[in-house]
């Protein structure tokens, strides 16, 4: 049968990470491996309430099928958040999706001919890479540096062929923890001009930013060339599975139309019982105690880094998000090491899987958003003597 | 910006139906253009119980993300239908997915090449056109005859060259409520046994058989060569968005991986609501509600086409699902008709956008799940007066 699957598949392999997270299903370790927000934020009985609301009101509409732009009333509510931060843009611009995991899958499926160029960041989040490699396209990946991505390199890049997006995580990237400055958006803006190139700013750790201020959005570079992901599934729950796009009417007619022949649209109870889920709760408020949990997870987790790892051992402090980014001796291999740490019972992704092209061999993401200070203390102390040994 | 879009949009356009949809919004019209269940059958109270009971149990773990695959008591559940219906599976050849859409999205993924060839029925499901149509294949459309596909003609097609696919709805199919026969099905399976040929049976509406007796799965005829499609859309509700795949290991395998690129996992909270609420309650009895009151309902509709059609328009005798298919005199038009019915106040959706290569101009799908009998009566007979005045 092998020989009837579509050439795509070849490229596209299962999601290392989530391999891995079946090897951490051993209640014995403790794993800074997955990306999950901490549960005991989910708003669960704010949730029931919202559900039983929706049920008891209008519950034969909220089971029908429904359009595939989405709720109106959710997608207004989220231009409304957007109008709050600065970025002006209407209901029409948002197409509701399965979290904003789908929003890669529909803009591959509306831009990507096979051999398109895209451009990543060097590491980029793994499960884009695969999304966007389902559609062949020819990746460019430009390496991070603390503030954002190589402009030398960016620019020798973009002379070297066309390139139909640009894929970024500006804020507290997914695995490296990196956010932009406000220079590095605007001169990446710059560079960009001369180019016809769609930047695709995810954001779904935007509204976690416990340190620091907030910068601007492409979209004030860019205006419409900048097309918006954001997801609910790290202020609220993944399990509701929502997220949106924000795009140009342009992008999203033929986003819609993806759309419709990807699942007509997306989960229309669940879209219900947010939206009445954000018309009885401030949601600002709840933000706010989540920063307070993961800034201290966070703190936490650094601090044991600091006192427990070898000094050759490089990391980043993330203001924000879920995930912090280890760089180990250059000799030293991460998936070497993940064999190790299992067996000092704990684990982390070895950080080559987010590498495009390669690379990235001795690194590795940290999250810290799902362990309480416990099992931070006791995960990085067993993690720092596993790292002592293998370099002996 | 139009030329940085993808060459597979260019094939595809918003679907015809869903924009029909938008002009029968007007409430004095009566529709029977949608494709709707009847709401009145969705099980509102059991959902709203089981929501309560998962939330209240279960809640920091059913807003959590979760596996691709899907909720395992769900597929297990599934897996135990099929087992009733003779078809013997197991829980790991079972994909939750984004109602049966998103099964045609993934297949095509997993399997289409650009112009690699795929065989519909004439007519043909149009969302699977759509869906299977961003993939760029060939596609071969074999006529449907009162009991399935014309044979002859299959088999000319089958000699002009290589099939990934052949997409079928055999059970009350949409557009046409036509149903294979025992032996055209068995027949198939052995014309396509030279072949490497997959098989999709899409049996969205099988559960809703009212007359007659059920037939044999494709399952039974090609084995591992067939794969099924499922809905809850019908025998639950649409809005909680849940159907599956029925697959073989090996190309389950694929699907997975397809499906973690697309969406990452189905939503979580509405799998463990729909496994709680098919704990608690009485599936098979909850279908037998819908399938006496469908039933009715198209007796209700075939009676009054019989009295108030002209005798030159012929139309199918469903044994079950949610629509019929009325054959207009050759030279009228049923988009010309379209518009004369609206002025009566009643919609259908005109049969020729079901044809993937043309032709059908003197068709229409009528539905009949989503009308009481008043709205049929009233419907049916403002209809037979629009054809007459189109047919002077």
């Amino acid at each position: 049968m092998t020989r009837l699957f579509a050439d795509r598949m070849n490229s596209v392999h299962r999601s290392f990470v989530r391999e891995i997270l079946k090897v951490t299903e051993d209640p014995e370790i403790i794993s800074f491996a997955g990306g999950l927000p901490n549960p005991r934020y989910f708003p669960v009985q704010e949730v029931a309430r919202a559900a039983e609301k929706v049920l008891s009101q209008c519950g034969e509409a909220s089971l029908q099928y429904s359009t595939t732009e989405g709720y109106l009333p959710l997608r207004e509510m989220i231009a409304k958040r957007y109008a709050k931060k600065g970025i002006k843009v209407s209901a029409s611009e948002i197409l509701i999706t399965n979290g904003s995991q789908q929003a890669i899958d529909l803009l591959g499926k509306a831009f990507l001919n096979k051999g398109d160029g895209v451009i990543l960041e060097r590491p980029s989040y793994l499960a884009a890479i695969q999304s966007f490699g389902l559609f062949e396209p020819r990746f460019r990946s430009i390496p991070l540096q603390k503030d954002g991505v190589d402009l030398q390199i960016l620019e020798k890049t973009l002379s070297e062929g066309e390139n139909k997006l640009f894929y970024s995580v500006p804020n507290f990237q997914n695995p490296t923890g990196i956010t932009y400055s406000q220079d590095k958006l605007r001169a990446v803006a710059e560079k960009l001009s001369e180019s016809s190139t769609v930047f695709i700013e995810d954001n779904p750790y935007g509204d976690l930013r416990f340190m620091g201020e907030d910068g601007p959005s492409m979209r004030a570079y860019m205006g419409e060339s900048a097309v918006l992901l954001g997801s609910f599934s790290k202020i609220v729950a993944p399990g509701i599975r929502l997220g949106w796009i924000c795009a140009c009417e342009e992008i999203m007619e033929k986003l819609v139309i993806a759309k419709q022949a990807s699942d007509l649209h997306s989960n229309y109870l669940c879209q219900r019982i947010l939206d009445q889920y954000f018309m009885d709760n401030d949601i600002e408020q709840h933000i706010a105690k989540i920063r307070r949990a993961y800034k201290d997870q966070r703190d936490y987790m650094v601090q044991t880094m600091e006192e427990v790892f070898p000094e050759d051992v490089g990391f980043t402090r993330p203001e924000g998000g879920m995930f912090l980014w280890a760089t180990l001796p250059e000799s030293m291999s991460s998936i070497h090491l993940f064999d190790r740490a299992i067996k000092e019972k704990v684990a982390f992704v070895p950080g080559q899987a987010f590498y495009a092209d390669g690379g990235g061999s001795n690194t590795m993401r940290l999250n810290f958003s799902n362990s309480d200070k416990e099992r931070i203390f006791e995960g990085i102390t067993r993690l720092g003597k596993a790292i002592k040994e293998e370099a002996k």
